[in-house]
């Protein structure tokens, strides 16, 4: 239904500060006019890794703690919320409600996620994972900034 | 005193949206490790342009016509505002409270209000003022993210 | 599903400057164990009363001109949009996505759209309504804050 | 000089989120026309103590981890931060940049402050400081919301 449709783009819209919305829209469109995809990931991965190192987490000793810990951080900026799920090969790494796509733009959801990737994986080295492990994204992210990644070997 | 610093200080992070203030530092902090200064202010003009292009004025007869659209734009975001004053061989821009230093920190501002060089560049454009005049930075950015330009030959 | 629970929360809460969540929350508690249900109405509705007069609309010659002023105001403020509906004996009023819910909580829904009323009901005067005519709601306000009213005798 | 003042203004008006600062300031106006001042204030601290009493705080051994605390649930909703000064026959309470003016506006100051009365009173008297001590307002608050307290017999 139309207005179903409406109040949901109105919701993910809000998602994202008025402040940046046009700012980071405008930086989208230029950086992805210059650079190619390997590239612009590259870039948010460094730009995430950087975030990580600026705000690291409490020391965690269980997935729940460190899920805990990680939601905090991202919850204070209004960034959303991660849960962490344990598989036999992997940990699931599920971010609700970014607000990559509210402030970048729907087009460019298949680089923004990189800086999610990028703050993943510096976190979960500093709280010993081990360099061998790397963080990859493995879904697609929704119209709400949802999106999961896998840390594994 | 110590505690009007303090005041001054909260004031001038509460400009900056809690959302992007991180993702923002880190975003210069890793642009500038990668270039120098006169590519970091182009990249940022590039982006002004791109931004003022997707936000054009309403026509606009009379300087304090263009001043009041672009104030009402850039208000409506929380970017603060502008004076334009006409002097004999120049315009004078005068760009009060800009969230610029808010979000990607004081040791930046030598490059990062060059996003507004490249916005009044195009808005001016757009209005009319012919290729002959260049928008350029004329004064350092305060604490608050105030700057001033000039538009002249 | 659960997770989709969560989302629709976390957007629905987000609905609500985090800055005043808190103190009206607080307000409507206090109010509450106050007042009876047709005192709290009465009470939003001069509220809304004064702040419609307070933000007069610009001259709206058609319905449709009406409803894009009344929206572009709430919109400024982060408090959703509105659309109108002529019908043989009333025009229908569906507000969308307002943070009554966001802001003062789910338990008292049944009283806080009033503000919407005596807002709705001091515009459509002040556009030449007619004191004959009452704005009064007609369903109830929905998780994200939507809900209608109709403007008859 | 009158930019500066514009400049203050601006600051001190964004300390008040665009969402609630219009309603806020309707409602201000509307009690203020319906009770007088000793009602206004006792209606405020009692939506203080509700407040205090929904967020009650950690354990707090020292002044300085009280303060601590406090500034905590202050910052995280954009209401500033709050030193504590033990002096011989009282503990100075100090409010730095509360959103109370530029929310409910200049002329409602003589009032609204007291919602941090009711505020630090209920959160001293859950860690313990006994009955017989009351908070009161020892100073105007300023322009850009600070205001001082005392706790005392």
């Amino acid at each position: 239904m139309i207005v179903e449709q409406a109040i949901e783009e109105y919701l993910a819209q809000r998602q994202g500060s008025r402040q940046w919305r046009f700012f980071l829209s405008a930086l989208a469109e230029e950086f992805a006019t210059q650079l190619r995809e390997p590239d612009l990931r590259a870039m948010m991965q460094r730009i995430g890794t950087r975030f990580a190192s600026a705000h690291p987490l409490p020391a965690a000793r269980t997935i729940a703690d460190a899920s805990q810990a990680m939601s905090a951080c991202w919850d204070a900026q209004g960034w959303g919320w991660v849960d962490l799920e344990e598989h036999a090969d992997h940990l699931l790494i599920r971010h609700y409600c970014s607000p990559l796509r509210a402030a970048f733009g729907q087009e460019h959801l298949h680089w923004t996620p990189a800086f999610l990737e990028g703050a993943y994986q510096q976190w979960f080295q500093a709280l010993g994972s081990g360099s061998a492990l790397r963080v990859q994204q493995s879904s697609q992210a929704d119209g709400f900034g949802c999106v999961e990644f896998r840390l594994a070997q």
